[in-house]
C-alpha cells in the first residue's frame, strides 16, 4: 500500500518565488555539478519530519521514488514534488512550516554553492575566511538581526531521549519562553524540539511576537535529525564544522540536555573553544541540565571530562538538575552580562566575531578509518587541543551511527579503531559503554552494534 | 509566609491607557454604584490563573488583602495592584497575557455599565434588545472581525477533567489548529484550555499568524474558571445567559468535550435553540467528542437526552470517540457549509443574527430556591421549551457548586429542590449520579456534597 | 447634463463594516429622531471635496437628488449612494480617502447621538462633563494615541486664501513634516489643506510612517470646508465649540495662517483661554505666520487685539513672516517644552486635561439676532472674558457668511447688529473692513454683502 | 564660509547594519581594488540631492574634502561622513530618505563587485549572462516583488526641464498615483522627480500603502542626476546599459516626458528593442506626453524618428499632449493587457524575461572618440540595429555633457566627431540644434558648448 502523495505542485510565496533560470536549472540538475541530488536528500528529510527514522540510508531506500524538480517557467518558481511522505500533509496540503523549510533548503544550497564555494570570494583555507563564509550564509538566511539584544539560547542534546527528558526540555523551554528568550537548536526531534515547543507556549503567554526558533543543520545530519516543524528559521550550513561554529557565533548562551555521542561532540567542541587562551575573557554562559533521571548521565560526562581534560574544563559550566526555573533565570541574567561585554568591546550583538577558533576545528573532519586512527588522543598537548581531538573522535562515532557516509564506511571496513593514552582510552570506553547502557546511541538502540573499537594500547 | 506580590504598578500599553477620569473613578469606587468590587473579583480571578481553585468564596478569603486601584493621574492609566498571587508573575513581572486580561476586564466592565446597562440604548426586556447589547459588547471587545470567513470553533466542556481527557482536547485543538481554525471557549482550565494550547502549536506549524484564542466568561464564573493565559481575546459578558448567547452568535461550529453540570447546561441550551422551529434551516455543526474513557459519559448524556427530549434532539449532533483528525476535518468542511449559508442569506460572517432565541433563554436565570423549585420540567410542552427548562436546572446546579452567589444560597437554605415529570426526574437523577461517580462535579470532587435534591413526586 | 454618479454601492472595509441593525436603521431614518438628514449633509460635503463651493445651501440645492442609505442586510454594512459628485471618483471608483471620510462621519454621528447626547452618561451642563464628552468622542475616533510624545501642530487659517498664502502654508507644512511633526487642521481647503500636503511630502522624505493628518470639523461647517482628501483622521464634533475645544486639548502647538473671520474666531477663542488665570503656567506655543503679502493682515490683527484686549494678549504669541524653516524649528523645540511640562504635571500627552475652560466658552453659541445683539463687548471685564465675547461675535459672522443656519437667519432677518464700547466697535469695524478689502470673507468674495452691522453707539 | 557638516556618524538601521569585516574594508579601501572612490562619488551625489549641479567634476571639486568611511568595529556598521553638503540635513540630522539611499549605494556596490563582477557566476560576454546579472542585482536590491500584478510605470525624461513641464509631470504622476500605479524613473530631478511627487499625493488620497518610487541609476550618471529624496527604492546598476535594461525588464509601461539627449538615448534604446523581430508580440505600452509647450519638442522627435527609422518606428508609441487623466487611464488599462500576456506566456510579472536584447545593446558602450567615430549610422541595416547605433551616438553626447569620464575626454581631445548617411546626419543636426535652442542640453544651458561635431560627408 502506497500512502504517499503522488505529486504535488507548490508555488512558494515570498522571496523564494524569485529564482533565476540558472538557479532553477542547477536545482533540477541531477549530475555531479548540479544540486538536485543534495536537494532531493534534504527535501526528503524535511518532509519526513515527525517520523522516528534517523538513518539516512533507510530513509532514501524507503522513499526511492521521491523526487523534487524546480521550474521557473511562469510567474516565479514551482516545486514539483513526487511521492512525498504523507505525514507532511494536512488534508492533502503541505504543512506551511515544512514549505518554508523547503525554501530554506533551496536558498541555502544555492547560496552555499554559488556565492560561497564557487565564487572565490572566501578563502576557505584560512580561519577568518571560514568564519566570514559562515557570516555570509547566516546573513543570507536572515539569521542576523540588527537592533536586537542578546537573547538566543542554544539548546544542545540528543535527538533520541526518554519521554521524561523530552518533557523536561519542554518545561525548560517554557521557562525560557516566559523570559522572552529565543531558542536555537540543531533543529531535529528530541531535545532539539522540546525547548522550541515549550518556548512557543511561553512566548504566547507573554505575547512575545516574533519569537525565534532557529534550527541549524547540515546536509549530512538533516535526515537523521529532520527539522521539526516548530523551527521558523532554518539554515543549512555546508558541513558539521560550520554548523557548530554557527552555533557559537550566533548563540548568546548554551544549554546542554542529555544526549548521546552527538551531544558529547558538541560539548567537547565547546570546551576546546572556551579553554582556548584567547577566549578567556569572553562570557559564554553554559548550563548542563536535565531531569532527575539524567543525573547519572551528567555524572558520567563530568567524570570523563575531569579525567581527560582536567578540573579547569569542568569549571566552564554549571550542572543543574531539575530546576528549570532557575536555569531560565540564570540564562536571562547572563544575557545582560553578554550584552555588556559585547557593548564594552564594540562587538556585534548578532555575531560573536571575537571568539577565536583554530583552523583545525573549522575544517571538515572526514571520519575515514585512517583519520579516526590518526587522532592525537594524548595528554602531552594543551587541554584545548586535546578537547578538539576528542571532539573529532565523537564526530566519527556519530557519523558511524547515523550519517549516510559513515554508515557506508562502517559497512565496508568494519568499526573505526580509536587509540591514544591509556587513561583517555579507559575513560572513553567507560563513557561510551554508559551511553550504550543508557540507550543513548541510536533511536533503534535495542540492538546497538558499536561502530568503533577502543584500542587499549599496552 | 506571605508569597504574594506586595504591590505592583502597571502602565497599560495600547488603547486601555486611555481612560477618562470619570471611568477611572468608577473603577476605583468601592460603593454599590462603583465598579471596584466587581473589578477586584474579576482581577483576582484573572491573576489566579493556573491555580486549582474553583471556589470563588475560598479564593476571596485566601486573598483578602488583594486590592486593585485605577488612577489616571498622569500619562494614561495606572493600575496599582496589591497582594496579587505570585504565580501570575515571572521574575516579578506580571505575565503580559494576564496584563491584557486585566485590561479586557476593565474595558468590558466599563462598557457594560456605562454603554449597555445605564445608557438606555438597549431594551433589555426584549429579545432583540438583548442580542443587540451582546453585539455591542462583542464589537467593543473587538471580537467581530470583518473580512474573515467562518472558522471559529467553540469548544465546551468541563474545567475539571482527567489528564487523559485534557490531553485529548489538546490533540483535537492541534488538529483544528493545523486546519487554521480558531478556538473559542469559556476560557478557563481543563478542556477550555487544552484546545487552545493544541491549536497554538498547530497554528505555529502552519505559520498561521493571528490565530484567535477567544475566551468568553462572566463575572459570576470567572473565579471558578480563571481565564487561561493562552486566551488572547477575553470578553466578560454581563451574565451567563449573554455569555451563552455570545457563543452561539460568534461561533461557527461547536465541539463538546466531557464535562460536568456546566457542560450539560451548555448542551441543553444549544439543543433548545437548535430545536426551535425558526432555526431548522440554519447549519450549526455540533460534535461531541472525547477519548475512549469518556465514552461512558457521552452514553449517559445521550441516554438522558433521548429519554427527556426524544430522538430528534439526538440527531442534532454527532458523537465521535477518539478520532481527533476526523473531528477536525469534519469541522473544517462544515465551515464551508456555514459560509455558503451565510452568503446565501446575506447574513454576517462574524455574527449569527438569524438565529432565533426566546426571551426566556436570554434573561438571566437567578438560581434561587424558589426559581429552582418552579422550573417547568414536564413533557407537555415543545421539546425546545423543555430543553430550556432543563438548562436552567443545570445552571442552578453549577451555581450551587462553584458560584459565589449560589454557594451562599446553599449555605443558607440547603440544597435546591428540583421536581417534575417522574421519568425526567429519574433520568436526571441517574445522570447526576453518574457525574458524581465520574467525579465530574467539582475540582475537589473527593467529597462532593450535592447542592440539589431531586424530588421524585409520587 | 448630469455628470454625477447615478448610484454606487460601497462595502466598507475594516471596523465600520460592523454596524448593528439598530444603528443602520438610525442612519437611514430620515425623520427628526433619525440621523439620515445630517448624514446626508455631511456625506455630501465629504464627497464634494475639492470643489470651490463654500455655501451649504447652494450645495444642497445643487445636489438635491443626492442620497445615502445604510443597509446591514448581508455581511456587514452597505452604503448606497445616489447622484454623488463625479469628482469624488477616479475611473468610477470612489477615492479611498473619501470612503474613509464617509465612515468617519458615520462613526461620529452614531457615537455622538447614542453614547454622548442620548445616553445620559455626560453632564453637558457642566464644564467637566463637556470636556469628558469631547474626550470620549475623540477616543472613539481613535484620535488619542498612547505611547506618543507631543508632536501635533494645529494649523488654523482661512479656507479661502490667495495662491501665495496657500503655497506658503504648504512650504511650512513641508518643514514641519521634515521634523516629524503631525498636522491637525479644520480639515477644509486653503491653509487647512496646504500644511497637510506639505507635511506628507516632508514625512515621505523622512520615511516617517503613519504621519497623522487630523481633521476636526462639525456638521455646521463641514459643507463650507469639505475635508480635503489628505486628512487621514477625520472627526466630526457635535458643534463648533466642541470642535474648538478639541483643537486645544489635542494639539501641542498652534500655527495661525492668514484667514478671515473664522480664523479670527479661533484666535480670540485661544486668547480667552490663554489669558485665563488658571492657565498661566501651561505652555502652549502659538505662532502667527504667513508670506510677505500677509504682513498687512497680521498687522491689522495685532492692532485689533492690542486695542481691544491690551498688550498682554499680544505677548501670547509670536508673529513670523516668511521664515518657514524657523517656524518649524521653533515648533519642534517647543514640543519638548510641552512634553516636559506634561511629564512634570503627570498630564497625559494625548489630551490636555489641565487646561481650564469656562462653561461660557464651551456651550454652543447660537448666533441668533438676539444673541448677537446681547454680546457683552465692553472693557469693564477681565480681558479673557472680553476675548470670549469677541469670539462669539466673529462666530456669528462666520455663520452668517457660510453656515446653513446662519445664512437662513440673515436671509430672513437681515444683518446681525453688533454693539459695544465705542473703541471696540471702532476696532472691529476697521478690522472687518480690512478683511473685506483683502477679500478674506468668502470664497466668492467679489460681491461680499456683509452679514452684520456694527452699531456705533453715541 | 564653510557651511558643510564637518563630521557625522551614522548607524544604519535595518539590514545594512550587517556588513562583514571584509566588506567594510573594501568600502574603506581607497586603492584601485577597493570601493572607496566609487562609494565616495556616489555618496556625494546622494547627499547633494536637490542642488542644481549636474556636472560631476564641478561637484567633486566643490566638495574635495568630502569623505566617507565604513567601519564595522562595534555593533554593526558605522558610516563616518565628513564635510557633507548641508542641505542633506534637517536640524543637523541627515534626512532619513537620504540615509536609505546611502545604504542602497553600499549594498549595490558591494554586491555588484563581489557577487557579479568578481564571482565568475555570470558570463557577462553573453546576452543571457548579462540579463541574469541584472536579475540578481535587482533581486538583491529587493526590486523584484512576488505576488504583485503589473503596475510599474517607467517615466523617462529630462532632469533639466521648464517649470511648466515639471508641473505637468507632477500632475500626471498624481493621476497615475490615484490609479494605484507605481513609478520608476532614473531617479534624478526634473521629470524624474515630478511623477514621484505627484504619485505620492495620489497614493496618499487612495490610502495606497507601500507605493513604490523606484529609482535606477548608475555610478556614471548619479552625480548629474542625484536621486531625489522621494525615491524609496534606489538601485545602482553597474553601467548605463544595465540600467536601461533594468528599466525595460522591470517596467510594465513607459511614459516619456520632454527631455534632452538622455531622453533621446532612452527612446532610441526602446525603439531598437521594440522593433526587434523577436519582440513583436510582447505588449509594452509607451506614451510620449507633455504640456502644450512641449508639443514642438515631440514634433521634432517624431520627425527625426520618421526620417531615420521610418514610419513603423513611429507606430510603437502614442503622443498625447496635455491630457494627464487620459494618459493615466490608458496606462491603467494597458497594465491589464500586460498581465494577461504574462499570464498566457507564463512569464513572471516582476521581470520581463521574454524580451530579446542584442548583446550589442547590452555591452557597455564607452564613448571614446574612436568609438563615436566608428558608429554605423547608415540605413543599409535593419531599423532596430540602426536605432541601436543612434542610441549610442546620443549616449556619447550625454557623456560629453555631464559624465565625469566624458567631460574629461572632451576636455582633452575636443568634441566627438559623428558621421554617417547624409540624411541621418542632417536629421541629427536638426534635432540637436532644436535641443540647444530649447535649452535642453544641460542645466547651465546658457552657454552650451557642444561636445560633438556632426560630420556631413560629401
Amino acid at each position: 500500500m502506497n500512502t504517499d502523495i503522488a505529486e504535488v505542485i507548490i508555488r512558494p510565496e515570498g522571496s523564494l518565488q524569485i529564482l533565476s533560470y540558472q538557479e532553477a536549472n542547477q536545482l533540477s540538475d541531477a549530475t555531479q555539478s548540479g544540486l538536485n541530488e543534495i536537494l532531493r536528500q534534504c527535501a526528503l528529510a524535511v518532509l519526513n519530519t515527525g517520523s522516528n527514522e534517523d538513518n539516512m540510508l533507510t530513509l532514501l531506500e524507503k522513499y526511492q521514488d521521491f523526487d523534487i524538480m524546480v521550474s521557473v517557467k511562469g510567474r516565479g518558481v514551482q516545486l514539483i514534488i513526487k511521492n512525498a511522505p504523507r505525514h507532511a500533509f494536512v488534508d492533502n496540503q503541505l504543512i506551511v512550516g515544512l514549505k518554508e523549510h523547503l525554501y530554506a533548503v533551496i536558498r541555502d544550497l544555492v547560496y552555499a554553492r554559488n556565492d560561497v564555494l564557487d565564487s572565490g570570494q572566501f578563502n576557505l583555507l584560512r580561519s577568518h575566511g571560514i568564519t566570514n563564509a559562515i557570516f555570509h550564509i547566516a546573513r543570507n538566511a536572515q539569521l542576523l538581526k540588527a537592533n536586537t539584544t542578546p537573547n538566543i539560547v542554544v539548546c544542545w542534546g540528543g535527538h533520541s531521549v526518554s519521554g521524561e527528558e523530552y518533557k523536561y526540555s519542554k518545561h525548560l523551554g517554557y521557562e525560557l519562553g516566559l523570559r522572552n528568550l529565543d531558542i536555537c537548536t540543531g533543529c531535529g526531534p528530541g531535545v532539539m524540539k522540546g525547548p522550541m515547543k515549550g518556548a512557543m507556549l511561553g512566548h504566547g503567554k507573554q505575547r512575545y511576537q516574533h519569537g525565534r526558533y532557529i534550527g541549524i543543520t547540515e546536509p549530512g545530519i538533516i535526515a537523521a535529525e529532520a527539522p521539526n516543524a516548530f523551527v521558523t528559521e532554518l539554515c543549512i550550513m555546508p558541513d558539521i564544522e560550520k554548523r557548530l561554529e554557527a552555533f557559537v557565533r550566533l548563540g548568546h548562551g548554551i544549554v546542554i540536555f542529555p544526549g548521546g555521542a552527538g551531544t558529547m561532540e558538541e560539548l567537547l567542541y565547546l570546551i576546546s573553544i572556551l579553554l582556548h587562551p584567547e577566549n578567556q575573557d569572553i562570557p559564554m554562559p553554559v548550563i548542563l541540565t536535565g531531569n532527575e533521571a539524567s543525573r547519572e548521565y551528567f555524572d558520567a560526562i563530568m567524570e570523563f571530562i575531569s579525567e581527560t581534560l582536567g578540573a579547569k574544563a569542568c569549571e566552564l559550566f554549571e550542572v543543574i538538575i531539575e530546576h528549570p526555573r532557575d536555569v531560565a533565570t540564570k540564562m536571562k541574567f547572563a544575557m545582560e552580562t553578554v550584552r555588556q561585554d559585547r557593548k564594552a568591546s564594540s562587538d556585534a550583538y548578532y555575531f560573536n566575531w571575537r571568539l577565536t577558533l583554530e583552523l583545525d576545528q573549522q575544517q571538515p573532519f572526514i571520519p575515514t578509518h585512517e583519520n579516526m586512527a590518526n587522532l592525537d588522543l594524548h595528554k602531552d598537548q594543551p587541554a584545548y587541543k586535546l578537547a578538539s581531538q576528542l571532539r573529532k573522535a565523537f564526530s566519527g562515532i556519530v557519523a558511524g551511527n547515523v550519517k549516510a557516509e559513515g554508515l557506508r564506511e562502517i559497512e565496508q571496513h568494519g568499526p573505526f579503531r580509536i587509540s591514544g593514552d591509556a587513561d583517555i582510552m579507559h575513560a572513553m570506553d567507560k563513557l561510551l559503554q554508559k551511553f550504550v547502557d543508557q540507550k543513548r546511541m541510536k533511536l533503534d538502540a535495542s540492538d546497538y552494534n558499536p561502530c568503533y573499537t577502543i584500542v587499549h594500547q599496552e
